[in-house]
């Protein structure tokens, strides 16, 4: 049997509300400390925007939950954009959001280095610009799977979005000029590698039936969050195995990771994956690390950024230096993303 | 087609080694917060026991995660103790947490209610009394659809755990008598009601195949975490109506909520439901109590109470009074449950 031709089950409702209805489910849950922009899918901090604080605008398509939605709050981004599934925002709507993110301290946007997020992210770039704001970019853009070392500025934004937001929001919150904090954004981007395994499609609200087949007995190395081509498609091997592919994936990439480096690491799983298979991925990947000479300062594990119901997941590794660690352990208070700072 | 016969597709290595790898994969992902009793799956804070605190001892079979192992930290539980997959821990390595968690103070042991688990910690619970120390327990039977309102004691447990040892946990972490610790977890889980609605089944990595099955049309209302049965068997409905009719079995329960009455909520997805669904049933949730003069003081959203990948979602509500509201709000910090306390 060519995997699994399962009709879509899904608790919603009309296909088309989905992110509007997910979207008002989330500031439900959240209200004492977000609010939505009347009638649009963008969400901010309540105690946004604040005098002299750079604003950290985000977003995308959605579908990728908790990503972006749910990554505002305290030491996080100010405030989320949503397109329908998997399609990005309009231009007008993130200029609503980078509007209302402004204190006159500037904006910085954050979002995957996807073709339809860079057109509307840049068109409404260009609108705030004109209205005198100041706005710039950071493009994640941390799959090595999807493009060259050379070709940096082509690859797929995926789990590191977690860590550029966690970083620049970090580095915000404290108050830092915009300049430092683009940079600081930018070294946390630059620092960052991920690769990924699928094991099975996901299902679209709107499509009904998978995106991608995968067979019973196969795994696609390199899969991108909206069924893009990966790397190859191998037989579906042990998790200790899997997880040495992967290490050499991001080994061989040009981070140049030398004996005594300290890293982050994110276990990512993208919608379906149990945190058993994580816990597992994670004890080899440390096993993997420590026995090569390269400390793990610190371990995120959870579905962060998924898409749908896909079962597999991602390693991210962030290279540290003492400038991304001290806001690596700052505080962080979103709604499914929480560092205490203790 | 009858449900989905695909063949499991796990990142694991040896199926019976599950347990102790996940184990050993969460230590390493939380190391400077918590550290394993040497050979066993148990697991306990670094920073216990410490004099005077009561001691708070979780656990249960493993393939829920993140409930019980993660949910050990500052104001949650003090120490997680761990069985194979979906089976009790023995008698003997609850006996060790027990003696590794108490600081002379006394410990309440708390579990989902399951004739396995009341069998194992009622005999460690002995074993440790032998020995002077003094030992209760607080089973959560909050599943509403496993038996009648006069049988409360013969009802499952099921995502209340997180409630009950979040309540417990403030209270013990704020240095709390004995007695007084007891009371405060029996009210918590005293005003605790849950239903869930499951749309799949899930796979256990030592059988490999469903342990149930689900036509494509249909989900199980009242399905337990292992498979139990449910209430009925029901058409696959929208969101919007199995909120409905899961609002109704927890408000037709002897819970006895009136106008004015204040809940906190947990919309806890079953292992492979996306955010977006809790999200969508979440909004109708809060509709159908604000509509209905209830106040949601809180939610909590998430996979926290799983059964590997299972699809589908509960709700569960705790009736607050000034007390519990107290405790709710004190700030907690485990590995994937995190409150800020701000």
């Amino acid at each position: 049997m060519e995997g699994c031709k399962m009709k879509m089950k899904k608790l919603i409702n009309d296909p088309f509300a989905v992110t509007t209805e997910l979207v008002e489910g989330f500031v439900l849950a959240n209200k004492d400390k977000v609010r939505r922009l009347e009638g649009i899918n963008v969400v901010i901090r309540s105690d946004m925007p604040r005098k002299g604080k750079v604003g950290i605008v985000i977003g995308g398509g959605s579908g990728h939950e908790p990503l972006f939605l749910e990554f505002i709050g305290k030491g996080m981004g100010d405030c989320s954009v949503h397109g329908n599934i998997f399609a990005s925002p309009s231009a007008d709507i993130i200029y609503d959001g980078i509007k209302a993110t402004d204190s006159g301290s500037g904006v910085i946007l954050i979002y995957g280095n996807y073709m339809g997020d860079i057109i509307n992210f840049d068109m409404a770039q260009d609108m705030a610009r004109s209205d005198g704001i100041r706005v710039e970019t950071v493009r994640v853009w941390d799959d090595v799977a999807s493009a060259p070392p050379d070709q940096k500025d082509e690859r797929r934004g995926t789990a590191a979005d977690l860590f550029v937001i966690k970083i620049a929001g970090a580095a915000a919150e404290q108050g830092l000029p915009f300049d430092e904090v683009l940079r600081i954004a930018e070294k946390a981007r630059d620092n960052c590698r991920s690769i990924g395994v699928a094991l099975s499609s996901c299902t679209l609200p709107a499509v009904g039936k998978p995106i991608f087949e995968i067979g019973d007995d196969e795994m696609m190395v390199g899969m991108g969050l909206h069924g893009e081509p990966g790397i190859k498609k191998a037989e579906l091997l042990s998790a200790d195995k899997t997880t040495e592919i992967m290490a050499d994936v991001i080994l061989g990439d040009d981070l140049d990771l030398q004996k005594g480096d300290e890293i982050a690491v994110i276990v990512n799983g993208y919608g379906s994956t149990t945190r058993m298979e994580m816990f597992i991925v994670n004890r080899r990947f440390h096993q993997l690390m420590t026995s090569g000479g390269i400390d793990i300062y610190g371990t995120y594990l959870g579905n962060f950024c998924t898409s749908q119901e896909m079962a597999g997941l991602s390693i991210t590794v962030m290279k540290l230096d003492d400038e991304l660690k001290k806001y690596y352990d700052e505080p962080a208070q979103s709604y499914s993303f929480t560092v205490s700072g203790e």
